[in-house]
């Protein structure tokens, strides 16, 4: 008899416990759907601000930017963290050209970020290749003293384009250091973008210790394959490469953190988060302005409903992902100094797409709390709750207790933006944009109320 | 013993059907994302055609596309089926003007589809109003002569934008004609848009028999929201309405038609369409641009991976959906006239979004079947199979045995587009609208294959 009355209660508790869960998680989209604030913060940020490299005068307007907004929000605390980061600079506005008997061409390309410049313009033959498997199975004499292009395309059967990234993704890391090793003076490579389309794309490479640097650039998917027919009709192509980027020594500049103190367990954190450099391309607009603006938009929904938390909810806007993450590497150790305990951190860095659900790094009894509260998100058209990435800047964070949870969005479009003239903020929807935030508020606040892992 | 073989012998046969299907899917899935032809028949569709409202020249230079595209694939039959169309202009560009003792303004407005003309401008007080409802509870002497102004946005928590759409619909369909019986002169409506910008969105309006026939127009959200702020000023606001629209005799025009013959059963039809005409804004890009370059591509990727159909497969490209259904209504009159059976209709017109899978208007059985084939479109992110909205088009196809089923689409940009100036190529992405001509031409081929309600 006794257990069937507790039985009772229980459900009754657990009953009670979802509607209010379903009632509060209304009341977060409602505030963000009719008086929702990130997308004309994004629209500051993008316009006010633009693209804005870590190391570059712009990331430290972006950082005042980004105490401005949240001291706007009158938040209980506002603070920056200094971390060091590269300088890098592109220098003038790139192009490479080709000569060949039967054409010429010259194209609108990209230099990667970090590649050296050529102090005058190279020229030399070019040689195609398809993946790095390719060209290190090539005789060292078909390489030497020529520039190596990487011609390999993102897979478009991958219907998850954050795989399709990752399938080419080595071209654009490896690829100038790899070529270098067989004795190549420069390199090229396709785009990585799933779009045909006149935009070169930028993006980090890594020079490999005690390989020789050399200069390395994008050209479109369009121009690629314009190159590659080019190299058909003439494979004693030369090209003119012109590259006056430049590394200068590391800067400090700083992540923005914003908090609202936990009422019950105020020394312990959910950090919600996105990077506030960018590539210093387009305006840096799903890459990653969407995220930060929806971290901050979480504490303005959570404060403007007057949710009073638990635990102390922080938004961290992370300087330098793209060249190194540095901030994220900088906010776990500073965060492992203090002895500052994180129970969750949550990431949003795939652009401000329609949102699908929520990837979790974490341990079996998150997963299996996060899953049930999908049926909370039902209503709202989540439906994805997977184990899975969460996010670069978060990822130092990660230890055995900490659930780290990445925002799942609907990925077709994001590579035609990402890194490239095209990430602006005209490309971001307002309402899939804010619909993003909506869902990283409504999970902070389950797990603030719903924290067990300990 | 007998059992268990069967058995063994049942499941190994599942487990092969499955294993094609799943192969068969993925060369669907592989033709259209590496070869597809859908997004550049669009373009030509929206550039060299253009908009394309049903009864004018441009509508049947859209038919004339459609017949050249698809007997460019070389079907088995392409072919016109006459349809009567209204035919009704616009007129010349439309601009609504207020003058109050505080502000003047003019609005770059758009005539609801099939309204009448104001002869010479109107000038009257306007009433602005939230709801039919809200209309209907004002006393006569408060409307006569004055111009109603709906001021009805869509609910932006309803996270499925049809049905904030099929919400705030009644004031464009019901709004002049529920005006006109309280004795006003003319009609606004607030555009059925989800977006805070400068696109006024026209659609059809529906005039009720007996009911003085008022001139209608829409405002942009951003105009609809300065004129309501400039009527809290002064309500004393004088509205000038000039609209030179209007409705001249009906006209034949036609549905068009592309079919791959049936092996089997050549006789039987599963029907993939959309519609072909579009509202005379913008391009008709998303509505419906998409549906009926899907629809072709259903048949140019079967047609190409050499699959054989059982049945009869046929792209139907409606001709008049925006006002009348006539392409709809006409098809399913000439297909019960002739006695021909169909066994299934999908169509698209949500616009050419990132796919979810398909809503069914159908039986039990169909439901289970199509929610049976879920895990074979799991590679490919559709996860929504759901009894709900199929399409006008196919609509009147309805009866006991047909399965109805329509393209689900992410939705949440949608109305963004709709009936304006902003419903433009650029604003359709390659790869999701190409991702919804696969997922419909796998629909087709698992109906073709497993078709069981007979």
């Amino acid at each position: 008899m006794k257990k069937s009355i507790l039985f009772i209660f229980l459900s009754f508790s657990i009953g009670m416990s979802a509607q209010t869960d379903s009632a509060m998680i209304a009341s977060i989209y409602q505030e963000a759907l009719v008086n929702g604030e990130c997308y004309e913060n994004l629209r500051v940020l993008c316009k006010d601000v633009g693209n804005r490299i870590a190391g570059s005068k712009n990331a430290e307007r972006a950082m005042e930017w980004g105490v401005r907004v949240m001291k706007g929000y009158a938040l209980d605390s506002v603070y920056t963290m200094p971390v060091e980061v590269p300088h890098w600079e592109r220098g003038k506005k790139e192009v490479g050209c080709y000569a060949s008997k039967k054409s010429n061409e010259c194209f609108d390309i990209v230099a990667l970020g970090g590649s050296v410049g050529t102090d005058n313009a190279i020229n030399a033959y070019v040689i195609e290749v398809k993946s790095i498997q390719q060209l290190r199975d090539l005789p060292e004499e078909k390489v030497k003293g020529k520039i190596v292009f990487f011609n390999k395309a993102m897979d478009p059967m991958l219907i998850n384009t954050g795989a399709a990234y990752g399938g080419a993704y080595d071209i654009r890391s490896d690829g100038p250091s790899e070529a270098a090793k067989k004795g190549a003076v420069g390199c090229l490579i396709r785009s990585l973008t799933l779009a045909d389309d006149k935009f070169a794309h930028t993006g980090g490479t890594q020079y490999q210790d005690g390989v020789t640097k050399i200069p390395a650039a994008a050209l479109s998917s369009v121009d690629a394959r314009l190159l590659s027919q080019a190299l058909v009709k003439d494979n004693e192509l030369l090209f003119t490469l012109h590259l006056t980027c430049k590394l200068f020594p590391r800067v400090m500049q700083g992540n923005v953190i914003g908090e609202i103190r936990g009422s019950v367990h105020p020394e312990k954190v959910i950090v919600v988060g996105g990077h506030l450099d960018s590539w210093d391309v387009g305006e840096g607009a799903h890459d990653d302005g969407t995220g930060v603006t929806q971290s901050i938009e979480v504490l303005r929904i959570l404060k403007t409903i007057g949710y009073k938390p638990k635990y102390t909810i922080r938004a961290v806007l992370f300087m330098n992902e793209e060249f190194g993450n540095d901030g994220g590497e900088t906010y776990a150790r500073v965060v492992k100094e203090m002895n500052e305990e994180h129970i969750a951190a949550i990431e949003s860095d795939g652009g401000g797409l329609t949102p699908q659900g929520f990837n979790l790094q974490g341990n079996e009894k998150q997963l299996a709390q996060l899953q049930s509260w999908a049926p909370l998100f039902e209503p709202y058209q989540l439906f994805r709750f997977k184990p899975g990435w969460s996010g670069v800047d978060i990822g130092p964070l990660k230890n055995d207790t900490i659930g780290l949870y990445g925002l799942s969005v609907d990925s077709q479009r994001y590579f035609d933006f990402h890194h490239s003239n095209n990430d602006i903020f005209e490309n971001v929807n307002k309402r899939e944009h804010t619909l993003g935030a909506a869902a990283m508020a409504g999970l902070v606040y389950l797990i603030d109320q719903h924290e067990t892992s300990k």
